[in-house]
């Protein structure tokens, strides 16, 4: 949101037209503020460019085309998400160079998939950005020829972690990837059905590679724990898997029907040795395992947490694309739908009705305020990355620390209140918005997976306080101050002073309303460590599930809520916005924040 | 609830048998009671044994084999739909004579086809049931061949009501059924593409009668309101719409794509006078228009509302089975589901764990409650119906009233108990909750028309406010005691005592927190007449638009918490369950309401 470097709409006016003129214009025509203005100072130019130059290029594309009454079958949609794969790869939008000079470019990029299809936009992310970032940061070899091959699309990835009876306590994952130094091979085993291969996106019908998590044995049947494997898994030019592989389709899902999840098991694989990703262990031709020994391990630990927030930084930004998608159908509808009225000759329009502003203003503050929580976000993924990998930053654990907290109560909360807004907005049109082309339910089903992959929501706020919990310990017990270097609990370490306070009566400003959330959480913290103390006697295991509701899962959700409304706060303080605009932002903020 | 005559088991034991060792057997065992005695003393015998009955038919026919991996169609579903409700009428589970000996066995009818497949079971409403109703209580002869041919589906009918720009608001519809006396005919017209009538279920392919809810017209232009009129739109052989006639399909739906719901437009249709269903008002055959003169206007009005509220107290059945379905799944795939533990060797089952239990086990307790609330109003029904039509009795009206008001909040309530049960159902199972196969996704589309259709959620509790307020001020302001034949509203005459009296403490049992709610009723009664005496000045239609949230919308919601707690209360007290069950019983009731 900071690089709104002006607001002269005359720059984007090519790429910004005017509304066509409709019954919504007696709503627009009252409006406090010029919309091209807000947008050019939430996105930017170069963002709404390149956007533009994104959905332009689906439009001319006959393979892009459809209509809202398309009801392709599960197949028709695997088949065109994976040509339209094919064709994505070579449009050149951007090169790596643009997204050094603008870094929002990948966010508006994946957006731009993402709101025309999830599908897609999965089925890349999946089989190219991703497997191609795990297998440059695995080790071993550069790889080089596969991830040109991967770019073009000429093989595709899949990352295989998820078992069927195994998903969130990825240490006990069972497949075995055992090494036979006779052949100088590991042998890839899946022991019995509750270890197949489950989920796995790209997998079903199309994935040439995979990235596969197995436990790790020496000769001698000992397990080494959870490694990487690249792995070759079908032949490129027929899409057959090789033998000792039984792949296949996990079949039909609520949404995301365009992406091919699915199932695989070994029967005695066997995979050169070099396929381990040896990075941070390896395997020597004798036999012999051999951990890479670390500068820093908690360093290290800190670091991956950072890298891994990745696919949940993502999942927010996809969580307010819906949200600003399904908010702007519900709105438009009750804008012109009209309903009852105090006489006959003149009928309401259903946003003119208490109730429909009630179930519906809420959401639109959410739009702007979770848009800001994800830009500052991701700046500070990208300071992380740049930090991290550029810099070598003295931080950088801490860092990596801190996206992991913020990042994990961020993507439950973000899916959950979009989830919340999807119905919302579905109920509010009414019979309309039963209708398939009324595009509601397809972002319901497609959004609902992100309420459970990428770390099911409630693990991930149980992450979020063991990590405050922790920080909180550390300060209270051994008088270490907390280091937050994006800020985000910095706070943490007023918690005495925060919690002499008395909030004020009024609550009718943003300042008050965080004051009361930071008191809220030092409040639960404070509360949260008695909890766990007076259920000392337990299995340590025991008692952070019986200090859930009330207190570890309060805490997280609160935290959430303190750090979004930090984040906005900042950002109104920081902003040059004319100030009619920061009028809207303000109370759109305060109404969020209520 | 009340027909639990036996709990002996062994009568059921042939219809109900033991479960299948397996992995809940743990849960199983640590039951307090007999879950065959509690499943005798909610449904009694007749309806397990007629369930099962329903349900084996169904095994047996090959038509109505699936699997939960069959993805059809919309075409394929639609044809499905169709034989099968052919085949339905077919089976002859009961006759109308079983149905007046016990009742209860038309829900257990339409549960047990809804369970197997809503799109079957609306169809069949629709086509058959509420059109005969419909046609039989419209007046003009007795139509017995055509309700013939409908028991037997050589006919379907449809019920034409709502057009593209009006729904709630019925007075506003615009088709019209002009008389030509020249002709002795009635000329249906749609004057533009917003009176085109949509969504009506049946009309999409299949319906061959349609009963049109069209603008009556005098030659001379005036129009006399809506009435109802009984016309043809196909012929039963083929199937193609009659001349004069544009019809078709709306498309795809979140769900319920089983059904096929239509359009129409009407381009000049004649019928004949008699097509006019004339109960109430009638047409000579010289263009004169003519009401028939009712003993009692109002007493009419208030059985007009009972007989309407028919699809909404189905609708609370219907509400609590999915209720049921979804939280089947859930638990018991929390039951099996193992993931993290104490220790690697000791993985606990999802259900072990605090979070996942404040997830579900409310759902479960509403479960409960809200069975015995629609048995409860279910009974309600059928004594009006009996009252009404059979005794003729004294309170007819205010029967009718009391059914409209306690149906339309429970109509609205129990759908949005419902769906948040599904969901988070759905996000309790995971990953795998996400498959199609787990059936949740498949719930919460079909459920979700409940909550817009049959009048929209937000709309009906404001006819339960409205009637609330009226009650209240009539005794207020007119001395009128309040007459509630079903008990329901009849503490409101207490109103000023109960406003004086304090909540006690403790709400750790029913009774208080029935009378905290009771408070809150009467409080929010109070407070809503205040604020719509604030809003005086404004037009009614304003003020009551501008007290709707916090106020009127808040009255329904709490009065219908109080009412379903009422009717729970009422059972627990009548009850000759053994004491363990009514200790189990008790305990949901106040988790529910909790």
């Amino acid at each position: 949101m900071m690089f709104g470097k002006t607001l002269d709409t005359t720059a984007v006016s090519d790429v910004l037209p005017d509304w066509p003129s409709g019954p919504l214009d007696r709503f627009r025509s009252k409006a406090s503020f010029d919309w091209k203005q807000m947008k050019l100072l939430l996105e930017g130019e170069d963002v709404i460019r390149f956007k533009h130059k994104v959905w332009s290029a689906f439009e001319q594309e006959p393979l892009f085309a459809r209509t809202p009454w398309d009801e392709p079958s599960r197949d028709q949609e695997r088949q065109l998400t994976y040509k339209r794969l094919k064709k994505l790869a070579g449009f050149k939008f951007v090169d790596e160079e643009d997204y050094i000079h603008n870094p929002y470019l990948v966010p508006a990029f994946i957006q731009s998939i993402g709101q025309y299809d999830w599908s897609l936009c999965l089925k890349r992310e999946l089989s190219t950005e991703y497997f191609i970032l795990s297998a440059k940061t695995g080790g071993n070899h550069d790889h080089q020829t596969l991830i040109d091959d991967l770019k073009a699309t000429r093989a595709l990835g899949a990352i295989v972690i998820t078992e069927l009876a195994h998903g969130s306590d990825t240490k006990m994952l069972r497949t075995t990837a055992t090494f036979d130094p006779a052949t100088q091979e590991f042998v890839l085993d899946t022991p019995d059905l509750e270890a197949t291969k489950v989920w796995c996106g790209v997998l079903g019908q199309t994935a040439t590679h995979a990235i596969v998590f197995a436990q790790l044995c020496t000769p001698d049947g000992t397990s080494h724990g959870i490694h990487q494997f690249l792995v070759p898994i079908r032949d490129p030019s027929s899409l057959r898997p090789f033998p000792g592989l039984l792949i296949g389709d996990i079949g039909g899902k609520i949404g995301l029907n365009g992406l091919d999840n699915g199932f695989m098991q070994f029967k005695q694989y066997r995979i050169p040795r070099s396929a381990l990703l040896n990075k941070n262990a390896d395997m020597s031709p004798e036999g012999e395992y051999k951990v890479r020994l670390s500068r820093d391990s908690n360093k290290k630990f800190g670091k991956m947490l950072g890298i891994l927030s990745c696919g949940r930084v993502f999942i927010i930004l996809k969580a307010v694309a819906n949200l600003q998608s399904a908010i702007t159908i519900s709105v438009r509808y009750s804008g012109v739908r009209k309903q009852f009225g105090p006489s006959n000759d003149q009928e309401w329009p259903v946003l003119e009705y208490q109730t429909q502003q009630y179930r519906l203003m809420p959401y639109i503050a959410a739009s702007y305020v979770l848009h800001n929580f994800f830009i500052s976000i991701y700046r500070d993924y990208v300071d992380f990355l740049i930090g991290s990998f550029v810099l070598d930053a003295p931080h950088e654990a801490e860092m990596g620390a801190e996206l992991h907290i913020v990042s994990s109560a961020g993507k439950a909360m973000c899916g959950w209140i979009t989830r919340d807004a999807i119905q919302e907005s579905r109920e509010c049109c009414g019979g309309h918005g039963y209708l398939k082309a009324a595009r509601l339910g397809d972002l319901r089903n497609d959004h609902d997976a992100n309420n459970t992959y990428e770390g099911d929501n409630h693990v991930l706020l149980q992450q979020t306080s063991n990590f405050l919990i922790k920080l909180y310990k550390e300060k209270t017990d051994e008088g270490k101050a907390i280091d937050s270097p994006f800020g985000s609990f910095l706070f943490i370490n007023d918690v005495e002073s925060i919690l002499q306070t008395r909030v004020g009566d009024s609550l009718a400003s943003l300042p008050a309303v965080l004051s009361a959330f930071q008191f809220l959480v030092c409040w639960l913290l404070k509360r949260s460590v008695a909890k766990l103390e007076e259920l000392g006697d337990k299995d340590p295991f025991v008692a952070k599930s019986q200090a859930q509701v009330y207190y570890l899962r309060s805490l997280s959700m609160a935290f959430f809520e303190c750090d979004v409304l930090q984040r906005y706060s900042n950002f109104l303080q920081e902003t040059t916005a004319p100030e009619n605009l920061k009028q809207v932002l303000t109370d759109l903020g305060l109404l969020y924040a209520l």
